[in-house]
């Protein structure tokens, strides 16, 4: 099929990450292709030229080359759509639609959470400072909000794409000691034991091992 | 239908802007509903209980409430589709997942083009001091993108949101003098032409006269 998913040496993106869960969830072989971000290969003319947005991750499906991950879980739900292949996205249009609203919103907000809280702090060391008053009050949008929207194992019945995002996030606070009710986090670490997230957890240690 | 649209009073939400325009240019009827960021609306406990992340813009759709521009737009293309209504979006997979890579491109990065060039300088005055460094390389790496992207009056032959959404970026630049290939310039002018942004324009210019 001649798929290829371009991610970074450190396995942090936690958008990588969202793209290689859909494409494992889906059961459709790609391969790997990793990039040095702090030797600045994502800056180098060829993947400039490659990648609309200069960033990771990128697909390239035969001579189309997309990024923005979100973008990427859309059109694989397209080309590779269920029956045959696992949805990643819900089939009702309110449920899709609210399924790309945590999408967005977790790509766009909560920036306080994401920077004290980096994936780092999920895939290496906990952090060892409190949350700033910043960070505490995105996190507490965060509990607001994922509390409604956490009502069983899975968002909407069948796990889809939202579920390992809004885990994620989720998890940037779990992983510290972060205040987080026991639903969520019942929610968020259920969801981590999903085989293409520990696929994934294990390619963070295998990179941690070579960066020694 | 009962639809109605929240957006923030002074009009400068670029989000906003694209929904509005997407509900225009299908021609759905909507109610517009009005709140003042400055005195904290977006955050009292009506709207916060309303909107699962607090921001605008938010459409109400009969019992259901969505936010994040492009999870709306894209549910107004399910919900009101073509031929019945005007397309939003482009057909074929490829085309539709640039114009999603666009979108969430224009609105998870160039933070130093929407932080020094916010949209009161496209709608209010332009701003006076020149791109700092990081600013002039996001713009940079805009140009260089829409020059791929841009060959035509509109990326995909008929005019799609993701065109509104570019053009809204690069008028960032343009409104302030700075530094656009004319190719681009003329682009972002003759899309800055259509009805529906007109018409956006006109709120802008009665919101500034009743906020005097
Ligand atoms: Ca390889
Ligand atoms: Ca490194
Ligand atoms: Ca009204
Ligand atoms: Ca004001």
């Amino acid at each position: 099929m001649n798929l290829k998913l371009y991610v970074n040496s450190e396995f942090s993106s936690p958008y990588a990450m969202s793209v290689f869960v859909t494409l494992k969830e889906k059961g459709i072989p790609f391969d790997l292709e990793v990039l040095d971000l702090d030797a600045g290969q994502h800056r180098e003319a060829a993947y400039r030229d490659l990648a609309l947005n200069g960033r990771i991750p990128a697909l390239v499906h035969g001579d189309f080359v997309l990024t923005e991950s979100s973008a990427i879980t859309e059109y694989l739900e397209e080309v590779f759509p269920a029956p045959e292949y696992k949805a990643v996205y819900p089939r009702a249009s309110q449920q899709r639609a609210r399924a790309r609203e945590i999408q967005a919103w977790l790509r766009s907000d909560l920036m306080p959470i994401r920077e004290e809280r980096s994936t780092l702090t999920v895939f290496h060391e906990p952090a060892t400072q409190p949350l700033s008053p910043e960070a505490r009050a995105a996190a507490d949008k965060l509990v607001r909000a994922a509390d409604k929207l956490v009502q069983g194992a899975n968002l909407f019945g069948d796990w889809t794409i939202a579920d390992t995002d809004l885990a994620m996030m989720l998890q940037r606070l779990v992983h510290s000691g972060d205040d987080v009710p026991a639903k969520l986090k019942d929610y968020a670490n259920a969801q981590w034991q999903r085989e293409p997230i520990q696929q994934w957890l294990a390619l963070v240690e295998k990179a941690k091992l070579a960066a020694r």
